[in-house]
């Protein structure tokens, strides 16, 4: 993607993923503190605020989308559709989340403008997500569209390695973002080890490839537009954020925030006045 | 399946399905209450009522029925080949239904107006079944028929949880129709749970996607309508129903009075009167 | 198969299957009571009595049958290939039995008639067994030949279960027949539970399927007819049969008096007057 | 193939196939008594004697074999082409042998004559290699040439049965045999079990089907040559050689001899004078 | 590859091929002793150097590679893909790894001039590997570029073999070799085993094949020049070699050294003054 620069998805080099795939990997549970969530219509209005270059959907959700879009007029955000992901009511030997809509369904059936997939590093299940991977790079190359990879290396090779001190490690992050770049994604969702020197050594081995930090559960505003910003300081393209913001009454006021952190080169404290 | 009200297997936004796969799931047993109900002839006469929009059959029946319609002028109910199943014969790790029929098949030789797949969330195979409905999801959209799944959620990722009560735990329950939502269903067959309130949790979590409960064993007809009504009064869309019926020696009783309650907005009261 | 009874297997309604696949599942064993049997062109030339129906064969004496046809000029039975098949050298966890021919290899290089496959319900395999036929059973629609399933349930799933007697037991024989008919073969070869009620329980659960008893190993003629008979007066329609045939010097006899039991509507007293 | 007897790798109805496989199967610990047999060419020039009807090679030597007929203009022996093999470097459950060269492979790029195929009867992996003999018999069909089968039952179901004695039972080599026949082989190359009767026993039941006798290790020409000619005088097709031939000083006096047994009629006392 | 010779890989018959998939298989932390070298380009341009006849990348990397060629108009080295490759993140039982490129892509899109792959005999996963090498083999020769096979064997077959003293055993480095013939490789990468005679003993089985040695970890330039010599004076065609030159702050100074001994007939004195 050499000119990922120019895709819809992406915004003065950096991006807002608004992620809506909690349905799928957590269940209602996750729609509990803000009931309106539970309803795809309320996320897609949400996805309309500037601030969002990117709505994260699984194929069902993408469906109904476009239909909104359709059936409303409004344009809402570019489309990610998320290719795999998996319910938390199986019981697995390890991490594996299988692939729930093609390449191929994305692009032409829901004229997705990027694709996403999960990778995880460290299951017993890593060979086969990268043969997985394998297929949905070319298929995304052949029809032009960008590849975001969620990159969360875990399972029994992280945990049961004791050099690791677990998902957040920071060599462990850093090796998952890499592998994105070796294995040809163009931006990277990584956790957010906790310090920033954590991203900036991150930043120093993927190359050109763009990353953006993956919001996690919810926290105060100033809390979470300072790891924002901490990795935009150092090279970071962004974030992935979902519960952060759907699970608040005014996810309008937070989007602004990042608006000015992750697109207008503000920081914490301007956008927080 | 923008058009699925469009569909001939929904009337006034609402379905009734007659299932038929008894023989497979369970084998001759099912059919001993009522001899003649092991003859598919019998249940296709059933079938013709008005009540029923769909005739849900494995494909070996499925291609008797198309017969049966030629030999006798018939028209019977719309038909809904279910895909997958399983004999009780086999011993299995955990929950699997393997695919018996492809799409191609029952769409272009038996002339489905719609398919079923089973979806057994929270079994081992859980995966691995995500893998096979997403084929069979994007095959039935290029040929532009409406997908049912049976969401069942069962095997060592319930039982084996102790924070779920069971298959029929209403968590358990939405977090099945959520999937079938997110994996790009057009209707989700649920069991009910109980209660009203556990039916309207599952609603809200469903978007526009279409619902109808499980009719289960034979029970007396007004704890079965109550059952129905509650499910339609909360937004629920009908039905699928198989011993219930034909276990009966008059199906077409119960059938009218379904007919009033699913399709005419009557309470269980007005008809059972 | 709606014109299965114009298929040359079929005469008047019935089937006399010369089976001769035991080289591939008991190896040259079975052909110790009668060496000759051990030469395929001795079975081939007792293939062209008039009350065999058809001849099964594994694919490579499948391509002699044809072989010896043409250079003999002889005509033979009607050919149907069996697809799958298995040895009794190996050790497997459970019953299965791999397919080694294709049906369009069956169909165009072989021109059979017929296509028959072995399905194990109540093995740990069960559920592949069934995508393997899913396969065969559509392919071989498309070539417009009958389709006859070898349906034996056994293996962990019967033997652990304390409500079956056994591999014989009616109820696990009359499943595996109604598995047949759900999972869309136009004939079953089952094991003779015993009784004839037992058989005609079976036939009140295969709807306008074909059913042939299977032959067993070799035993006198007069109890073997009467077996065969008592399937025929309850609905049966035939017989397939190896041993009791090829390991007789005189096969000829038998076969004159199956072909007046099977198609002529006599019974077992007339036919060894 | 009903014209396997105007196939080059026959003549006068026999074969002598050159094996050079032992590289793949043995490692280079089988060239030590003969350094030159390490070195391709070495091998390839003893395959010009005419008593060799083929030459067996995998992929890699295949492809420098055509080379070196290319280079040098010498004509060599035809070309059999052995698609699977395995080293013994892996520890495996039970015997299987992967397949390296596809048919087509063979067949357009390496020009073969023929192809052959280990099949591990007796394996846990017996039905795995059944599928993989099914497709590359049948596309072997497809291009018109000749099947060898390496008949070797060995593994789990052979050691673990008390009834055989082993690799080498009569009984399990004379099933081997069978299958060939049965899954549709043209030859077969088997281990001689000790005693001509065995063989003759063997002969009696694989019909039309060509057999050929495995060389083994390296023995005295006197005894080889003895049990060559106790194969060809019971019907047996001739010998597959390879530690035989290219581990001696002087492999064309025995070839000579070989000649001599298996393509004129010859006995070992007439060859060895 | 008859005229592997005129590839672009290859110089005066000999190859220095500059491995940079540390990234993929060691993570970061190969980088630590020279942080410049986790910023592809800076590998890039030292692939310029005339002594590389090919930078080995992975497919992201690959991605860029042709991107920086594009954006600065530099020549680099001759592209080799690598297709297969693995994290040290996942526990596996044993060695095995997948392939994250297809031999399309590779050429078709990255304009690859020759693709390597990973072969690793004694892991339990040899067979597939074998199968996967089989795939990737015939399709390169499809288009016509060399093959490059990584061949290293390891794992339980050999560390629980005690006649092996592990994968640096002569015999097993050797057999490795050999593999790599027989399956079609036009080049192998093998392990010094620590002494010359050891690889000529290699040598001596190979047949026309090229031979690199394997670069290993970071030595002093006298030792690395006479390992390469002594492979060199016996028969070897080169070296690939990552950390021996990227973790270097002078890699132009050994690179310089190492072309006067592989290309130009230089010995390590000759080079090193």
């Amino acid at each position: 993607m050499k000119d990922f620069d120019d895709s819809p998805i992406v915004r003065n080099g950096n991006s807002l993923i608004l992620a809506y795939d909690h349905g799928t990997e957590h269940g209602p549970v996750d729609f509990e503190p803000m009931p309106e969530s539970a309803e795809p219509k309320h996320v897609f209005r949400v996805s309309e605020h500037d601030a969002v270059t990117a709505i994260a959907l699984q194929k069902g959700n993408a469906e109904y989308y476009r239909k909104w879009q359709e059936d409303t007029g409004k344009s809402g955000a570019p489309l990610l559709v998320k290719l795999n992901g998996n319910s938390n009511l199986a019981k697995r030997e390890d991490y594996y989340s299988p692939k729930q809509c093609s390449v191929r369904y994305a692009v032409e059936e829901l004229d997705a403008d990027a694709i996403g997939y999960t990778m995880y590093a460290g299951s017993i299940h890593e060979d086969e997500m990268w043969k997985e991977f394998r297929e949905v790079q070319e298929q995304a190359r052949k029809y032009g569209i960008p590849v975001v990879m969620w990159s969360y290396p875990r399972g029994k090779g992280i945990e049961e390695n004791t050099e690791y001190s677990g998902q957040k490690d920071p060599e462990v992050v850093a090796y998952g973002a890499r592998l994105g770049l070796e294995l040809g994604a163009d931006m990277v969702k990584c956790k957010y080890p906790g310090e920033q020197r954590d991203w900036e050594q991150l930043e120093d081995v993927v190359g050109e490839m763009k990353t953006v930090m993956s919001g996690g559960s919810k926290r105060s505003d100033k809390a979470f537009l300072e790891d924002v910003n901490a990795t935009i300081e150092v090279g970071g393209n962004g974030l992935a954020v979902g519960r952060n913001i759907f699970q608040r009454e005014d996810p309008e006021s937070l989007l602004d925030k990042l608006e000015g952190v992750i697109f207008e080169g503000k920081n914490p404290e301007e956008v927080t006045e």
